[in-house]
C-alpha cells in the first residue's frame, strides 16, 4: 500500500424518517440558514415544505438561494454566496442530489472571502474558513454527502473540475432513501452509474491496496445485486436504501485508502461530454467506461480481468467489459454517445477541449492519440 | 437495514514512517503531554526513545504513566489520571496497543473530574469533555486506535466491561506497520483472531445489512490471506501493513452500518476467561467462537452457513466451524482451555461469574443452560 491519512469527520444519519431530528442539529449551529437547492423537485415532492416549516416551527430564519443546475456552473455559487454573506449566515442547508451539495460546499468557502469561487478552483486561492455545511441528500450518486470534494462548470473558460479541501467536509448528512423515491428512472440509472464508477476510479487508481480493492469489488457487487432491482421497483425501500449507502461509500474515501490517488481518467473524459452537450454525468461515464476499458485491455489487461474475477466470475480483460456494458445497457444507461438525444456530435470540438482540459487520468495518462481512439469508440 | 448513524472523526495516519511528523500534530494541542505506555515492550523496541527525543527536540514537556497491563485495569487508570490533573497536561499520547490506548481514553475523560473512571462504567457519571489523545499503535488488533470504545478491568468488582462515547475518539492515530515488528508470535496471532471476531460480532449482530456483511467478508478474507504468511514471517511489511489495516477497519464502524448492535455475546464469554485465568483477549476469542457457533448452529443455521459460502466456499455451518477452528489452529491460537497453560480449570467458577456479569449477546441471547454447554465445549 501507500502511505495514506483516512479522515472523514462527517456525521452521516441514515435511514427512514432521519430528518425528524435535523432542526435539533441546525440549531446547534445557528439561528440563520441559507437553503440552498435546485429547481423544482423537492418543491413537487412535498420535500422543501416538510423542511422549510420544520425548520420555522424551530424559529430558524431562512435565505434562500435556488436554480442550481443538474451540472452545477460557478456563476451560481458566487450569487449564492453574495446572499449567505450579506446575510451574516450560520450554515448552509443545502437539500438536493450532487450537484446542489457540491455547490453549497464551495458556497461555504466563498461566503468568507471577497473573490469568485472559481479562484479556488484555479489554485489563486486557498480557503481559510468555511460556513457549516448539513447536507439533505435526494439522489444516490455522487457520494457528496460524505467526501470533501466539489465538481463545479465554469461556462465561460469551457471548464469542469473537481476541487478537494477538507473544510467542505459537510458537518452533517441526512439520507431518508424515501427522499429518493421520485427520482426518475434515468437519473436512478445514472446514479448506479456513477457509483460503480467511483469504485472503478479508485480500482485503476495509483498503489496496490488488496482490502480496499475487496471494498471496491463488494460496492459494485451490491449495485450489480440491486440496480436492476430497483429499476424495475423504484418504491422499493429496500432497494433505495442499498443503493444510497452503496453510493455513500464508494466515494467516502474507503475505496481510496492505501493509494495516493484513484485515477478519475474517465471522470476527465466524461466531463468533456457533460460540458459540451449538457450530458448527465452518470450518462456520461456509462458512455466512457467501457471505450476507457478497451484503450486499456492491452495494457493492464490482468488488473481489468482481476476486477472480472471478482465481480462476475468472469476469466479476460475482454468478458469483463462485456459484463460492464451489460450491465449499464439492463439499467438503461447509454453506451455511446449516439445512444443519447445529442445530434450533430462535432469529434474535432471534442477532441480540442479533450486537449484544451488536458483529459487524463492520474495513474494511466490518455496521449492525444487515446483521445482520438476514445472519440471512435463512443461517437 | 437498522437506521444508523455513521461517524468517525479520527485521523488515521497510516504508513511507514509517518511518526516523523507525529511533534507538529501534537504542538497543535499544546505542548504539556501524558505520555501513557505499558511495560517495557517500547523501551527493548527503540519506539520509546524515538518518540520521547522527537518530543523533547520540540519542546514539549512530557509527564508519564507507564505499566499499563495487557488486561487494563481502573486501577491504574485513576492513578494515571490523577497525574495528568496535576500537571495540566494539554493531550494524552499513547504509545501501546489496545491496552494501552483504551486506557489513554478512559483517562481522557477522568482527568477533567474528581471520581475515578468506574463510575463512567456504572452509569453513575457521563463526561462531559475528554482531553484530546493521539495514540501511537503498536499491535494490530483490537481497534481501539479508531474507535470510541474501552475495555477495561475492575479486579474488586470481578468484571471486565465495554465503555463507549463519541468523546473518546483518538483524535489522530499513528499506524506504521513497522511498529509491529518486535509483536511476538503469539501476540501477532491472538491480534489475526481479534480482527476476525470483530468482523464476526458484527455479522450476527442486530439487523440486516447486506454491503456490511460484504465488508465483513472482505475483511475477513484480508486475514485469511495474510494472517498464515505472516505467522511464517514476522518481519514482512506488506503482511504487517495489511493485518494492521484490516485490524482498524474490522472496528471501526464499517462492519456496523446498518444494525442496530454487534452481538458482542463472544466477547462477553471471551472476557469471563481473561478475567479469571488472565488469559490473552485474541485467545480467548479463539477458544469461544468455535464453542459459540456450535451452540448457534441448530439456531442459525442458514446464517452460518451463508459466511461459510462467502469466505470458504463450503455450504454448511459445521464446515464452516470446521474452516475457522483450522484457522485458529493455523495460526497457533488456542481452541479450548485445555491448549492453554491455565491449570485447576474451576468450571464451576467461570458459570458463576459468568451468571454474576450476565454473560450474553445483544442479538443471540445466552441462557444458564447455553453457559454449561459453552463451559463443556471449552474446557
Amino acid at each position: 500500500m501507500e502511505n495514506f491519512i483516512a479522515y472523514n469527520p462527517t456525521k452521516l444519519h441514515f435511514g427512514k424518517d432521519v430528518l425528524n431530528e435535523i432542526d435539533k442539529t441546525i440549531l446547534t449551529y445557528g439561528k440563520k440558514v441559507l437553503l440552498v437547492y435546485g429547481k423544482n423537485a423537492i418543491k413537487k415532492n412535498g420535500l422543501y415544505d416538510i423542511v422549510v416549516s420544520k425548520l420555522k416551527k424551530a424559529g430558524i430564519e431562512i435565505f434562500e438561494y435556488s436554480g442550481i443546475k443538474a451540472n452545477p456552473i460557478s456563476e451560481d455559487v458566487d450569487a449564492a454566496a453574495k446572499i449567505g454573506r450579506l446575510n451574516n449566515v450560520d450554515l448552509i442547508l443545502a437539500v438536493g442530489g450532487g450537484s446542489v451539495i457540491d455547490s453549497a460546499k464551495i458556497i461555504a468557502i466563498t461566503i468568507p472571502v471577497t473573490h469568485t469561487c472559481w479562484d479556488f478552483y484555479e489554485g489563486k486561492s486557498k480557503p481559510q474558513k468555511a460556513i457549516p455545511l448539513i447536507a439533505v441528500l435526494t439522489l444516490a450518486a455522487t457520494g457528496t454527502e460524505m467526501n470533501p470534494y466539489a465538481v463545479l462548470q465554469n461556462i465561460d473558460a469551457k471548464k469542469k473540475d473537481g476541487y478537494g479541501n477538507s473544510l467542505i467536509f459537510p458537518a452533517h448528512s441526512y439520507l431518508d432513501p424515501q427522499n429518493t423515491y421520485t427520482v426518475p428512472k434515468d437519473q436512478t440509472a445514472y446514479g448506479i452509474v456513477d457509483l460503480i464508477a467511483h469504485c472503478l476510479e479508485a480500482y485503476f487508481g495509483n498503489g496496490k491496496a488488496n482490502l480496499s480493492d475487496k471494498f471496491v469489488i463488494s460496492i459494485i457487487k451490491e449495485a450489480l445485486e440491486i440496480g436492476p432491482k430497483l429499476m424495475n421497483n423504484l418504491n422499493n425501500y429496500e432497494y433505495r436504501e442499498r443503493i444510497m449507502y452503496a453510493a455513500t461509500y464508494a466515494l467516502n474515501g474507503t475505496c481510496f485508502n492505501g493509494r495516493t490517488s484513484g485515477d478519475w481518467g474517465v471522470h476527465s473524459i466524461g466531463h468533456t461530454f457533460s460540458l459540451l452537450y449538457d450530458i448527465a454525468h452518470g450518462a456520461s461515464l456509462s458512455i466512457a467506461y467501457p471505450a476507457w476499458l478497451k484503450l486499456q485491455k492491452a495494457r493492464i489487461p490482468e488488473r481489468i480481468a482481476e476486477l472480472g474475477l471478482g465481480l462476475f466470475g468472469v476469466k479476460t480483460a475482454d468478458e469483463t467489459i462485456v459484463q460492464f456494458e451489460k450491465i449499464f445497457k439492463t439499467i438503461g444507461s447509454p453506451l455511446s454517445m449516439n445512444d443519447t438525444n445529442v445530434k450533430n456530435i462535432d469529434k474535432k470540438e471534442i477532441f480540442e477541449v479533450m486537449k484544451q482540459n488536458k483529459v487524463s487520468g492520474a495513474n494511466h495518462k490518455l496521449s492525444t492519440e487515446d483521445y482520438m481512439k476514445i472519440i471512435d469508440l463512443t461517437c
